[in-house]
């Protein structure tokens, strides 16, 4: 145990957490500025200024490293949404869902940049990803929750979520593509569609689906 | 002018229609085998026993063979969906949409390794595309016939389309994933969870989308 002195300077390693944020950072900005193929582990410790022997404590590749900051956009995206649902009400599921679904499609656009350079690798063809299923099971949990307490009666549940899950993604795509600057009212345009898609427990299920 | 004989055999060389054909579908056939990176010009025209001359005759390069091949996989898939939405019923608009989202989840389920193949450089961030605009545009007059015809009022028909169009591939893409072996109820409970999406004109909005 060395002695401590009165004037004890903070340590001049940063904690590992602080460390390892930086590089992710460091590493997401190259991959947006200059894409994920021109950039190097080189370029990444450069900029994050570490050694190489840092990157490679944490990551075996820049792959790997491209994984990790997958899964970091996925944990925010679900924290956004987590809060929102959190923000409404108790037990006011058709609120939680709208909020869910504007939510979504708010910092989707917002984040859409990042979304695309940390997700390259995920194809179309890439029909079971984990990121997809964490998010969609959050959806289905609303509708459930909603269900339980008699509010809306699907006769598809699971059907419905993925209806949600992805028109609300498709339907976002086209207003980051027409660089829409102020995407509320269309969310909002969005979630009363969806919301047609839950119908009452004492609504006829005829009429047009006939 | 050559005379003819009595007996004029059939013409060596093929008409041309038939050789791009041919061309195109041994292309088609190698990247679903072997992938398209792994794949050469040279092994297309071998299997396709034309030179290389006839290639070039055609296209530019091995991209651009990709994207005649994406572009015939998406007239092929216009065309089904046109012959299913055809063989409804004059004006009955609801019976069209039924077909063309039942269609759309059967060919897609019958074709998506082509589908995977063709547009592998379609990511999800090229977000604006021909084949998609050619398909939801098909969507969008079946929803507005109806309209016309007073069958149907969304309050905004175009996020109606966009959430039966996203919604459908995504839904399918999970029982796709799933291997499941018959796609026809599961088309057929989509089309019912869609339906809901477009309220008659005297149905009231409120509930729900409160």
């Amino acid at each position: 145990m060395t002695l401590k002195t009165a004037d004890t300077k903070p340590p001049r390693t940063k904690p590992a957490q602080v460390r390892l944020d930086e590089l992710m950072n460091a590493a997401q900005t190259l991959f947006l500025e200059q894409g994920f193929e021109a950039t190097t582990i080189n370029d990444i410790v450069a900029r994050a200024q570490v050694g190489k022997g840092t990157f490679y404590h944490y990551f075996a590749s820049k792959n790997e490293m491209l994984d990790a900051l997958a899964k970091r956009y996925t944990d925010y995206f679900l924290e956004r949404l987590e809060q929102a649902v959190d923000a409404c009400p108790a037990d006011d599921w058709a609120q939680k869902l709208r909020a869910w679904i504007c939510t979504s499609i708010t910092v989707y656009v917002e984040t859409y940049k990042v979304h695309d350079v940390v997700y390259i690798n995920h194809h179309h063809h890439d029909r079971s990803n984990q990121a997809k299923n964490a998010i969609l099971d959050q959806l289905l949990a609303i509708i459930e929750s909603g269900m339980d307490a008699g509010l809306w009666a699907p006769a598809n549940p699971r059907i419905v979520g993925l209806l949600i899950y992805s028109g609300v993604h498709g339907a976002t795509d086209e207003i980051i593509a027409a660089q829409a600057t102020d995407s509320l009212p269309f969310a909002r345009a969005v979630a009363d569609a969806c919301m047609r898609l839950l119908p009452s427990p004492s609504c006829s299920d005829s009429g047009l689906t006939l």
